[in-house]
């Protein structure tokens, strides 16, 4: 008698379940080698099932080597099947807090990187990739172009030249699943652990960490109201990369004018130095028209990055690199070892998007939302702040930072606005050297309505109020 | 007179045309510093547009600053914005040999990755992947949950302990995009310089490839019909990693005995030594039942890699690793700097369709189909090449070895066989020790039909003839 347990309730097979019972009889030692299993007849009469049932099980404890089988005779426990205990391997405790989530649904939440997305064309998007897939190739559902579908990255190419005056081939672009895989491929490509990086100070704080895994010679300039500044950069030192926002600085906001493009781009050229010109929200510009890119201007020296997580959504995790043609072979094999390609089926889409102008359709209309927005958040900040808000970068892009002269916002303040029930993110955290920026907040206003827009400085004026000084009459 | 030719025929506005034109006139230092431009009114004149069309353009120049305007005087070149003349950057050579790709969708493709993609329930997996595209709360569109969404890791936890016996919390599960970058990701948590790596020899060259971004200690030892055999590992040494297929060892098609199980699990925990399990191709079983996984035996120490290529369509670029819990949160930082997390729709579709027994649905449906194919190849192979051929690795996956006594399956062969029409790949490109796989071949058939597999083992066949002594009697 073996003494399994059939359940019938479960939806295992009796099979696995057998299979599984006796197993674990044997791994744990409770079955020793060399002792013999029931005859299958036994068993399944035992167990009130059909003796196929109890072969199949046997069979496959054979066939893993658990189980041997003697001609004419029977079933045996296999030697050297015996597994020590194991210990418990998943701590509740430990648990939980790796599943601590702050920000919910129902946060007020001014990420900067947020779009509208009730505002997404969602019906004409689904039908888009519906029908993609049901049109695409075979090719695109087998392992596919490291480097994007070649039909996408042409119509890509074609409205990047009539979007953001990139001239280049096919053959530079690389389809990545967004700007932070962009990012990684590069510092990949170029980086090793004697190579120097310049950053913009501050800068978000995701590009420090993924260069830091291949250097430590980090080195941050600032930036002050229009972006990086050349005259700031290191006397001494050569840098390998530069990395720079130039539409819309992040986070600061300054866009940067025509004298130090190209005194960037000179240096550049002078230095050897690659720049990364990271162009993440450039399609939304109020007050100033959309400026061209610094890949425009040198192609050989810049790693231009693109993405559609603010002008589509970002979990549609599509974005591209363009490159100098010398750089792509090693790029694209990098892209090949980190995750083969990117989503064929939403090339194809998004092909078919941009053909369409939905594309251009839908960013026009988002544009016009996210001026509106961002005029209401200017309004409300002054309604409720005065001249103790000053605001900087609201020309362009789907956030502001603003600034609280005096006022701290220190990781306990974040937390105790988080358990309010708004999230501002502050822009010390994007800083490389600490201190400067602890009286700045950024504010992203594009997935945010008047309303919560509303509610959320609320919030953030009861905290601020603390701080006496800021509102002596209140 | 300022000679700017507006086309219209062009899709770009007029606006955009003679931005471009002054810019271009001036980073090229035809227009010099200083110099005014012609007033919008003049202007807007000479090119027969409107005067708000000019005035916008020169807001463009302004805003970027290659232009200044004066109040009531007008618009003049900004200093400093010449730019040195770019070299042509795209070499149309080089151009060629990069998109120069030789397997086309004629090719009768042995490769041992591809699954039946023509006999994919394509409608349906469209329905579910639209259903949950338009049905996702409003976070599946934004930036989501790194680790993959809980939903959906709890749905996979379950139909892990289902079909492969493997006990975990969802907590303990990362969604990747495929093996590779669960390869990746796995490297980069645990791996250094001074790391040691131990691996199947042959496995598959990506694998090695992975490994060496992080060290060159990659110790190879040698695989038999079963697998890998823990009596060759290395006396010295103290390996970080040990990489291994133990349900179909790739590419040779052992299946891992438990005895040898139980011994590489108990090396790992006197070693201190991770094991990462690749369990690509499991789901399809025929002469032996499903055997468990390596996991199981000791959730501590193995990392197991699962992947949705093979059994749904390799575009959909979804997987997951099973780690232990303490190496979680590092694995998903990781995660968040690679790519943010995996498309979130494609998770919420598998959900449904693993819910609904699709999934199970298909991979039975598909198993009986390959069992069919992998009949079909070896009653071809043996009708053409009778005992010159040796099988190895059939009794699951997607794949055998094909070994012919006294053939050499050089590079020039594989090339030459390519151009008439087959592709094959060479045991050789996955050994780490060269010289010992020249005479076999992976022959993957779950993609080809009949049809195909007799064309392309005729092809094969006729190449082969070329060595007499293959074939005295022809």
């Amino acid at each position: 008698m073996l003494h399994i347990f059939l359940d019938k309730t479960k939806k295992r097979s009796f099979t696995r379940q057998i299979y599984t019972a006796i197993r674990e009889k044997i791994l744990s030692g409770e079955l020793e080698a060399g002792k013999s299993l029931p005859s299958s007849r036994d068993l399944s009469r035992e167990l009130c099932v059909a003796r196929n049932t109890v072969l199949t099980a046997y069979d496959m404890l054979v066939s893993e080597g658990t189980v041997y089988s003697v001609a004419g005779s029977g079933f045996y426990v296999s030697s050297g099947v015996k597994c020590e205990p194991r210990s418990i391997s998943v701590d509740d405790q430990q648990t939980a807090s790796l599943s601590d989530f702050v920000i919910t649904e129902k946060t007020i939440n001014f990420d900067s990187g947020l779009p509208a997305l009730d505002l997404f064309p969602r019906s004409k998007w689904n039908r888009t990739v519906s029908r993609a897939f049901m049109n695409a190739p075979v090719s695109a559902l087998g392992y596919d172009d490291p480097q994007g579908r070649p039909e996408f990255r042409s119509v890509l190419c074609a409205y990047l030249k009539k979007t953001r005056g990139i001239s280049c081939k096919p053959e530079q672009i690389i389809v990545t699943a967004g700007t932070k895989q962009g990012l990684s491929l590069a510092a990949k490509c170029l980086l090793d652990s004697r190579s120097e990086v310049w950053i913009e100070n501050p800068s978000n704080a995701n590009v420090k960490q993924i260069f830091s895994y291949h250097t430590e010679k980090i080195t941050p300039f600032e930036v002050d109201a229009q972006g990086l500044q050349p005259k700031l950069f290191p006397v001494l030192g050569k840098p390998t990369l530069i990395f720079t926002t130039p539409s819309h600085q992040f986070p600061m906001g300054g866009i940067l004018p025509m004298q130090r493009r190209v005194e960037l781009t000179r240096f550049a050229r002078k230095s050897g130095a690659y720049l990364l010109e990271d162009d993440y929200d450039s399609e939304f510009t109020y007050d100033a028209p959309p400026s061209n890119s610094l890949f425009e201007l040198d192609g050989e020296h810049v790693i231009y990055l693109g993405t559609f997580s603010k002008v589509l959504f970002p979990s549609v995790r599509l974005g591209y690199l363009v490159a100098p043609l010398c750089l792509v072979p090693q790029i694209r094999e990098l892209k090949r070892m980190a995750d083969h390609h990117t989503n064929s089926t939403y090339q194809l889409a998004l092909m078919q998007f941009i053909e369409n102008g939905d594309l251009e359709r839908h960013i026009r209309r988002m544009k016009k939302e996210y001026k509106n927005r961002r005029d209401c958040l200017l309004e409300l900040l002054h309604t409720r702040f005065g001249e103790h808000v000053r605001i900087h970068g609201a020309a362009a892009g789907m956030h502001v930072v603003a600034e609280f002269e005096g006022a701290a916002f220190t990781g306990e303040r974040i937390r105790r606005l988080l358990q309010s029930g708004v999230y501002v993110a502050p822009v010390e955290n994007h800083s490389l050297t600490k201190g400067n920026h602890a009286h700045q907040i950024i504010l992203g206003y594009a997935g945010l309505t008047t309303d919560a827009m509303a509610r959320g400085l609320d919030l953030l004026k009861a905290e601020l109020q603390l701080d006496t000084h800021l509102h002596p009459s209140t």
